[in-house]
């Protein structure tokens, strides 16, 4: 028998449907083998062609060294631009349209082309959340900016044609809908109870144990209740927090830990997917609220997006996050 | 300079970046040539191997025809299944979750393995709108049922694994997510203007041409305003109507046409395409109301859904639907 669960911070019905699938090492079976990464000559973020990008917004370690470990630069084919003013003017008589002023950032995560995040040092995929922290700190200061959205997208089903380790950054001079639904979600549920509803999932979590992966003295690595997608995992923080911009050094060497190991238990469990991954922070605006908190939603691109969900939003799920989560431990 | 967009039946923005795309004859480039599709003696949905499915819920022209030219059967994996009560219970403390009672119905739409609906007879696309209709109309029947989608995967990238020619129905006993937000900025539309927010819409399009692909005596094609994906096609009757579950005989037959003429004209711009297509309409408790218009949504699937949309919501449209329309037009 099918069923449906709710996810308690977006209200959504998630049906999971699960007979199809039988079990988690399923999904592995569907998966072509590790991906080779070859050094492209031509490849624009690979050092020595860094004439062809744009210039960088930064460089790690800095400008004086001789070699860099993380470059961010403006993505020369651009969602969002920077630039002031965003009044918005009608089409017709019913429509809206207004200039597309924000940022789109590409983060290129190391030198290396062959390389990729679930097998890095520890110390570089630091860099790299050093960057993105660095960039969102800079990028909230524009009063024109209401959200800031990091996200990587790794393997083409993910949405990626470039092979060289990368993430991006784009921040969006209106909240999108899915966030303001879950923002309205987020703050109901606080009106209510006085608590974050994030906060309250991750207490859960905590205390039923069977959908967590992995737990550190700062972070929990869980799989959804109501998972939109097969091995769907979240890191959360364990103390409250709306936004990524917001976490502090300590932190950030312990999530660097985290992220890497719960990449590389999927890289390894389910031999080198595709994937996304998206830092979700509250908009700019609310950063000191009480009831968001930052997470890093990472999803692997198992599975197809057809008709009926980009017709309705719901999801069918073929994997229930208990099972997935068991698998994931036992790799670990 | 990109530019954002906001789609007033849904108050979601869509960001056009078209800088990367240059042209709407871009999106033919990417595609490979002509499928091909040859008859295989395993296919389920074949002449002959009618055991190998649920038996028929229904089957066109009639159980008495020595041959069939729609079969609807259970969907064999279902994601719902029809049942009586859907108890919500709590699981731990905050999650909610419920049984999957509805409905999962597959649409064989021909016995002709090779056939596809771009180039089916007019009177072969009515008969498979007839079936969808039936269908509908049965299943709004069941107290239990709340919306019903009728949705086509055409293609490897739009979520299909079988070859054979057909559609699918789910019947949901929730609303979802997507499907409450539309709904609930179609009423607040209606409070405030006393109009249905998408014949505004039909109207405008109607008026200004500039997006509109074809129109017949009671239908519109058209690219809309704020498309979320490039090509994507609205097919929209011009007469308020919440259902396609009331839709009259002699408007089927016309719809037929118009089905045919949008994919076709798809299928010769775009060299075949992998495409999903959404019917929607009303939750069944609200068919009669005056605030939604039933509507065919057809999506190409010629670009992918990366973490930025996953964790967003928003959409980032490489093609402007203006120029999209204009070269449909053209092929027509």
């Amino acid at each position: 028998m099918p069923r449906l669960r709710q996810d308690p911070t977006t209200k959504e019905w998630v049906i999971f449907a699960t007979e199809r699938t039988k079990r988690p090492d399923d999904f592995v079976m569907e998966r072509s083998h590790l991906k080779k990464r070859t050094r492209d000559l031509g490849c624009p973020f690979c050092p020595g062609n860094e004439a062809s990008t744009p210039p960088a917004l930064l460089t790690l370690p800095g400008e004086n060294s001789p070699e860099w470990s993380v470059r961010v630069v403006p993505n020369k084919f651009a969602a969002l631009v920077p630039g002031k003013g965003n009044e918005q003017f009608r089409v017709g008589r019913i429509y809206r349209e207004t200039e597309g002023i924000g940022a789109h950032e590409v983060i290129i995560e190391t030198p290396d082309h062959g390389q990729t995040l679930a097998l890095m040092a520890e110390e570089r995929v630091l860099d790299v959340l050093t960057a993105y922290k660095q960039r969102y700190q800079s990028l909230r200061e524009d009063p024109f900016i209401r959200l800031i959205l990091i996200f990587r997208n790794f393997g083409e089903s993910a949405g990626t044609s470039l092979e060289h380790p990368h993430s991006q950054l784009i921040a969006t001079p209106v909240i999108p809908r899915d966030i303001q639904q879950k923002y309205e979600v987020a703050i109901a549920y606080f009106d209510g109870t006085g608590n974050c509803v994030y906060c309250e999932v991750v207490r859960d979590e905590l205390e039923l144990k069977e959908r967590v992966v992995l737990e550190t003295d700062r972070f929990v690595v869980f799989h959804p209740f109501a998972s939109r997608f097969p091995f769907e995992t979240w890191i959360a923080p364990k103390k409250h927090d709306p936004s990524f911009g917001n976490v502090p050094d300590e932190d950030l060497k312990e999530l660097a830990q985290v992220l890497k190991l719960a990449l590389s238990g999927l890289f390894t469990a389910l031999e080198d997917p595709d994937y996304n991954f998206v830092i979700h922070s509250a908009p700019v605006e609310d950063e000191l609220k009480k009831y968001y908190l930052w997470h890093v939603q990472i999803i692997p691109r198992l599975t197809k997006i057809a008709g009926f969900e980009l017709g309705s939003g719901m999801a069918i799920n073929t994997a229930l996050p208990e099972e997935t989560a068991k698998f994931i431990r036992e790799v670990h």
